[in-house]
């Protein structure tokens, strides 16, 4: 079973910054062209699914890697604590909602894994409804998947310090006040089980598509390796232009 | 296995039309204080699902069962062809977003099983992709029972003799004009593929909930049917009206 603590939040050491960063502007700009081919084939959809805790840089990463491409094939939903309406449903139906139609690149920000995460660790439910919802996420999964579906699951990978160094920047930089919540402290005190959480999903949910653990303490990396995932995952597809339809 | 051809489209000896009327009627005013309670406590939801061939009476059995209910806890939805957009999906994204919230009865006049009847039986899609389906079918139903929706799955069974005559009053009669397609009739000369495919959804699909099949060739027994079970489904559930909640 996979540890987080024993997986590093940095970038490796070799490359530099500025190589990382020039490989990035390659892979958005392979991104872009694939995106192209994606959209107008109307075939197949990607769904990014962005997880991670609080501070880890999730807004940042859609907005590096997602804001240049062609917005009509785009589609970024933000799950935040359910509504009323969405109580009295099933923990999928507003998921499911919003998945990707062909062509599309649709991206969670925060997803269906909340459910088994959240609720979970605050033990609002049993065991028994968290390993029922594990199975129903591999289900629904693999519904999307033989749809046509590629998943790219990341769960994006910060250490304490660079975390609680954030968290304190929301705190004093006037530009980020909007981003903070008292809430998430009692968030960080719990790290430890929600890593436990997390890494039971990875576990119990690898089986549609792989989760993508990246070490997020620094930026520059992590758009580096959230390109890279998505390009390659857009790079297996047979994509191509259609052919002239004339008559 | 179920054979369809084994199983009578008429009502069984015995009673007679009156006793069933007066049944039925017993059973709607049941239906109605059930449903009280169904809706006030907004714990709990019903799922009906119809399903049958043309003219198996559909429409008839929805209006004369649930049309007397309390409106605001009912809702009905016909599936026809699936639209462009509905296409660019898998075939249980629309059938999801339209599944009862806690509190209501929820009707689906035609359903996601159409989706592994009239595509299977045309041959628009290979064998595994219905096996597929079915078991994708299993794991949503599972999902939504999970979250407290009891699921009421009726297949009205009507005799080729009796849907024959249907259809050609559909020809006839002026105020039924308009159920009228000629299309109707192609599926008319497919009845056992279509019988065929039906049994193999009762073999598969049977998991989560069980399916009835209901003689339909009389209307009054056909209506007394579907009253029956689903008044029977909701009996079992632990309806009862909220306590007061003061200050």
């Amino acid at each position: 079973m996979m540890r987080l603590n024993e997986i590093s939040t940095r970038p490796p050491g070799g490359a530099g910054k500025e190589e990382y960063q020039a490989k990035t502007e390659a892979l958005l700009e392979e991104l872009k062209e694939l995106q192209k081919k994606l959209y107008a084939q109307a075939e197949y959809s990607v769904l990014v699914v962005l997880q991670g805790l609080d501070a880890s840089g999730k807004d940042g990463a859609i907005n590096k890697v997602f804001s240049g491409l062609n917005l009509l094939g785009c589609q970024v939903t933000a799950f935040k604590a359910p509504t009323e309406e969405e109580l009295k449903h099933d923990f999928l139906w507003r998921v499911h909602q919003r998945v990707p139609a062909r062509g599309m690149i649709g991206i969670f920000n925060r997803s269906h894994y909340e459910d088994v995460l959240v609720p979970r660790v605050e033990k609002w439910v049993d065991e028994k409804t968290t390993k029922a919802r594990l199975r129903h996420i591999n289900h629904f999964e693999q519904l999307l998947a033989d749809n046509s579906t590629v998943l790219v699951k990341c769960y994006l990978h910060v250490s304490p310090e660079e975390q609680q160094e954030r968290l304190i920047e929301r705190m004093t930089n006037p530009e980020k006040y909007w981003k903070h919540s008292d809430g998430d402290w009692a968030v960080v005190a719990k790290r430890a089980a929600y890593l436990e959480a997390y890494e039971d999903v990875f576990k119990h949910c690898s089986e549609a598509s792989p989760w993508h653990v990246i070490p997020a303490d620094k930026n520059w990396y992590k758009v580096y390796r959230l390109a890279e995932v998505t390009v390659e995952a857009l790079r297996r597809l047979p994509l191509a232009f259609p052919e002239l339809k004339r008559g």
